[in-house]
């Protein structure tokens, strides 16, 4: 090889697999051998593109921000969602630039080469989203000037305007002048062989938290087998935010069942798209889970609105009609939504929802049936706390298939399961498990609900505080704390009270986390699931884990 | 006895008392008998005012709500808390009559004979607060018309103005015209002797949730043996919510450290006088539990003012002014309060909030021990997680003790311990057991997080169709649920691993509540906490679970 000691030192993941994989060669060290020394982090600078070495010396540094998400990226800079995914389509490479990020951006995010922010730190959601999608990013970059009206960014002493091109590093957070020319990251050679010997020393499985076949195709790529968890409430958004505020918002029923009729359209055909990506591997669905005033406008923007209408005399009948809306939107407002109406909640109030998204899994696995591909959709019920509301839910989903099964004169055997994210569902998990065919702990809200800890308050609020007094050991979001550890144990040993067999994995951040892939081994489960990028490290810490464990610690090979 | 047996259906509570103890000195029944006869629910009305009877016959109904809060009431008109207050300084009976009422009318609320609403059910903030004061209120009377700027009610076809009299049958819903004779209830003969009775049979200790000495008093009277829960929040409001803003916006330490210095004398006057009311009965004192931005104003209501100067060309500088202060709000605004910065984060994050409460606590105590008076205040630490912060404010509290003790040259024993109220700091309750004097369970905030229900949201929400479609048994914050209560059963577990005598205690609405006061003397709690009103039934409850345990279930008689 001609690298140098110092690209060693900058890509030490790289050093790491090339070292081992050479002692291995060369019968100094045994396979076993080799896992054990991988640190699982370090695979991620491998999975990204990187600059071409020659470009980045002629290169310029123009502005810094934090290193949000690992990659190089190269594009001309846009400065909406809308504009990078015109751009997109004209087949031109984007940096989506912005003030900051929030889930209206999340399509033009997906098409962008890289993400550029003013404001925002690593858990910010332009950095957080990034790192899911592994895409490059560079978040808080505070001394850079976006102007929207103007479509400029001002970076140092040069204005840069919409099309003119900028290079991000998202391992380093510099931002550079121009285009940089990129290389691909090379997924064969030493980084395959590594993770063919973590296929050889586990069996728990690794699955990906999929939202689009995209993302399914990239975790394919890097070995995930099957979807642990794919949101549904990703795909109501876009043009489709409408269609669901016209189910929300109408008093009249009509127009309730066209906008039903719509969203089961729409949604039979991204089932069908992501079911035929993953063929035979599992795909978990899970039923809608956020509160339905998260499609809505924002009350307070629009009650500024309805002020300044009423303050420069404008139309009466425009100003009743926004008053109304307001109304509306306000009798669904909750002063803490994330303990509000959410997930199955949502389905004992608006049956219908549960109905439409699971005609819409039953008929697209029946039409791919027809033409001889076989899939394997299973539906995950969220945010349950009682049997009893499982019960319900389960026989109306049950119900839901049933009839599609007649209608398309199919046989169709979709598991049902539920998510095991609120303490009282892990406390009670015996009777829980007696209902469900699978159990997915979803550590994000069984952390929130564990500590009492609102996550999007407390990352920036009081974690870092907590952190640097060491009142906190880690960030409970991203390592699995030993108190909610409790609680995932409490639910394994009770479903499986009611189900020796029962499948138990995980879904939330920490599935993509090596030392708590330690832990849920130990705890017994069958498989963990994380975003795309994640695939690669969870892998190797599944293999880690099993030859490091004493005994079988009660774990489960499927 | 001259009642019918009309009267005898009408207050079954009373006929329950006086057959049994009639039944007990005619030698059919013995002491217990009496006691497992008891209903505790229906001691309640026997707690309150009740109408005259030839008074009533005479009376016309020219309204009808909800039976919010027991008891009969008789006043003037009034429809602001402000007025309620005024008016009652000069010795008049008012009626406290509002479209709905918040924490702002608590005052108004506390020195009116009764309260009327036109909105809000039996779970609305009037009808609840009304119940912990032991208030006569009617909610949700719909018909009624209240115009606060005319400073009228239209009842039926009738227009009552301020200082007009009504009545209220808060057990009823019934809204009479003019004044009825009320008769205060008879805690004596026969009620009293079932008291005794109890008292003979539990060592179960009855505490109350109290934080003015007028309920401290009240509870005393019902026989309460100390304050298992002193909210100080509650003495943060009035005109003392200025000085609260002045400390949280401030960015000059001097404005800060004046606002502080108020709050102090403040503090510790109230103290001072709920330690005398008290005496040697222990006084738990719960450190400042709620969200900062609950004493600041309403950000939305703010913006539209913001836009409404803005549209009709206002003073550029009064403009910026509240721009400047919009921001503040905003910077502390959190997307699920019930799960951000409050309880003891508000400690680590305002470190001087908590000197300034402990200093206060003990400088009242140092004080009245300088009059001879002994008390027995005890400090309580709210929203532990975590055992690492809570020796961080323990020893934060200590030292504040100590430094009082110097300067004041007396000996202070203050006991400090800590509420189990999220799901992880009773999973870790043999770690917090080592740094805590005492447990507290509240199982209000326990309850919404093993759950996942903000009460605030669901139980108008959804939690009616929950228990109609028979998804819960029971309301789980009226009655601990069994999911909840195996979380107690962990805390109280390990809390006497760490120390086997340790006090524990439960500060919930729950408190209150016959069927889980069973529960928690068969978890081997030593007292519960309830408001006031609830004092007799839970000590009657308290009386029966000891008699109907087998064997001693755990529980300890301290």
């Amino acid at each position: 090889t001609s690298r140098g000691l110092g690209d060693v030192y900058k890509r030490q993941g790289a050093a790491m697999v090339k070292i081992a994989m050479d002692l291995l060669r060369a019968d100094v060290i045994d396979e076993k051998t080799v896992l054990r020394r991988m640190e699982p982090q370090k695979l991620d600078e491998l999975l990204h593109p990187v600059f071409d070495k020659a470009a980045l010396k002629r290169a310029q540094v123009v502005a810094k921000g934090l290193p949000a998400s690992p990659g190089a990226a190269s594009g001309q800079v846009v400065f909406s969602a809308e504009d990078a995914e015109a751009w997109s389509e004209k087949k031109r490479k984007v940096i989506l630039v912005r003030i900051e990020t929030s889930p209206e951006d999340l399509r033009g995010m997906a098409v962008a080469q890289g993400i550029l922010t003013m404001r925002g730190g690593m858990t910010s959601h332009a950095a957080v989203v990034a790192r899911g999608m592994g895409k490059c990013c560079v978040s808080g970059a505070g001394e850079i000037q976006v102007d929207y009206k103007e479509k400029t960014v001002k970076m140092g002493d040069k204005v840069y305007h919409e099309g003119d091109w900028i290079s991000l590093n998202g391992s380093t957070g510099d931002v550079y002048d121009g285009e940089v020319k990129t290389a691909e990251p090379e997924l064969d050679g030493d980084f395959g062989a590594i993770m063919d010997l973590a296929a050889k020393y586990t069996k728990t499985l690794v699955r990906t938290n999929a939202d689009t076949p995209r993302d399914a195709i990239q975790a394919r790529h890097f070995g995930a087998q099957g979807i642990g968890l794919c949101r549904t409430e990703h795909m109501f958004l876009g043009e489709r935010k409408q269609i669901i505020q016209n189910f929300i918002l109408a008093d009249d029923q009509e127009v309730k069942d066209k906008a039903l009729a719509e969203l089961l359209d729409a949604q039979q055909g991204d089932f069908c798209a992501m079911l035929k990506t993953m063929g035979e591997h599992p795909m978990i669905i899970r039923l809608l889970d956020p509160p339905l005033h998260e499609f809505l406008d924002n009350p307070r923007e629009l009650a500024v609105e309805i002020a300044k209408l009423e303050a420069t005399g404008a139309d009466a009948a425009t100003i009743s009609q926004k008053r109304e809306l307001l109304a509306r939107i306000d009798s669904m407002s909750e002063a803490n939504p994330m303990l509000g109406l959410r997930g199955i909640r949502l389905g004992i109030m608006y049956p219908e929802l549960v109905d439409l998204q699971v005609q819409a899994i039953a008929s697209a696995m029946a039409d791919l049936q027809k033409e001889g591909i076989t899939t394997h959709p299973e539906i995950m019920i969220p945010l349950v706390s009682t049997q009893a509301e499982l019960i319900a839910v389960r026989e109306q989903v049950q119900a839901q298939i049933d009839k599609v099964c007649e209608q398309k004169n199919v046989k169709l055997d979709i598991e049902i399961g539920t998510m095991i994210e609120l303490p009282r569902a892990a406390l009670m998990s015996k009777e829980i498990g007696e209902y469900a065919d699978f159990f997915s702990f979803g550590t994000n809200d069984l952390t929130q609900t564990t500590f009492g800890f609102s996550r999007d308050d407390v990352e920036s609020a009081f974690i870092p505080t907590y952190l640097r007094k060491k009142l906190l050991k880690t960030n409970p979001f991203e390592t699995l704390d030993e108190g909610v550890a409790k609680l995932v144990a409490a639910g394994v040993e009770g479903g499986r009270e009611a189900k020796p067999n029962l499948t138990c994995g995980v879904c939330g951040e920490t599935g993509g986390d090596p030392d708590s892939i330690h832990m849920y081994y130990n705890l017994g489960l069958n498989y963990v699931s994380c975003s795309p990028y994640r695939v690669p490290i969870a892998r190797l810490a599944a293999a880690q884990a099993k030859i490091s464990a004493k005994g079988n610690a009660g774990h489960q090979d499927k």
